[in-house]
């Protein structure tokens, strides 16, 4: 095994990754100056946090673009298809479920849930929302490794426990508040409200 | 003027706020250890944070939610309301409109815009879709302050271009590509693949 990427490090290489993947056949090669200039970073930032997957740049030529996007990919374990479950199926979760990145990222979302019977049974990019009672069951036959909470605030908390039992590996909780899970669940939190938070500092 | 607080703490400073926001009044004060547990962090680090806002901690003590809470609101700007235009009036952008945490936060939508004709005059919590072509106009009555772009990632360059030219101090960008703006300008991508990704590494 090789040695854990730092926490901050694997949150920069999936925007270098999106950057080389908007990368044209026009541009084969790239500098860690090109990188860091579009990802809003600096060039020894970006040389630091490659030099943790497994792809040697050449002095004065950059880095191969191909062989960058492939590396980066193989250290955060893409490649591979992750099964998630949606939970909330309001206007977040709408826009989750058709969300055109996914499929091409290798992230399935598989099943929507919800607990509103006026959203049980309604049909989001081909799936039929189910009443978020049938998740633990589900995930029985066939595991997910991805929880989403897009529910309001009110019941994050409630679904996060759900979805600890349900035995996932990581959460992406878009529901505002904080939710509490043991040590081997990873979280990531988008909150709205906290990203406008921070833009705040930078208009004083 | 003070120094400028690092970058990884202007980001985590929200994140320790929301906490401390949700301790109710039976928790008059918390000590780092708590915030660093509740928000997935180390003590040394929340300590280290919090140097850079004026609340001092009382070994043995901790700090006082009331007063912690208050001086990372002024640390960050906030308590002043920052008026937003949100471009983009799909799924996403529905979602934001009607977020119940912005009012709260001092962040208030006062317009939404879009290009598609269908969705142009639809009212979204309360305002009136606008076509995106009038936001230079409305910007230079009652200037924005921050720009949300909402749009599909094909749009999103030009919204970009649109919202630098409405002299928007800062913009949040969900459009899952990157986005080219003057070096005073800060943003903020909220991308959803990037997100998972950052999760995969965890699940690996």
């Amino acid at each position: 095994m090789t040695s854990p990427i730092p926490k901050a490090t694997v949150r920069r290489l999936p925007i270098y990754l999106r950057f080389l993947e908007e990368c044209g056949p026009n541009t084969p090669t790239v500098g860690s100056e090109d990188i860091a200039r579009a990802t809003h970073g600096s060039a020894v930032q970006v040389r630091k946090d490659l030099s943790h997957v497994r792809c040697s740049g050449v002095r004065g030529v950059g880095y191969e673009v191909d062989e960058l996007r492939q590396a980066i990919a193989k250290a955060l374990g893409l490649g591979v298809t992750r099964r998630v479950a949606l939970i909330g199926a309001g206007n977040l979760g709408t826009a989750l479920a058709g969300y055109p990145g996914f499929p091409a990222s290798g992230f399935r979302i598989c099943s929507v849930y919800d607990k509103n019977p006026r959203r049980v049974g309604m049909v989001l990019n081909g799936m039929a929302v189910r009443h978020v009672s049938r998740l633990l069951q589900d995930a029985v036959g066939e595991p997910y490794e991805i929880g989403v909470i897009a529910t309001p605030a009110a019941a994050a908390r409630e679904v996060a426990d759900l979805l600890v039992e349900a035995r996932v590996g990581a959460i992406l909780n878009f529901a505002g508040v904080t939710v509490q899970v043991p040590p081997e669940i990873t979280v990531r939190n988008v909150d709205l409200a906290t990203e406008f938070r921070i833009l705040s500092y930078y208009l004083t």
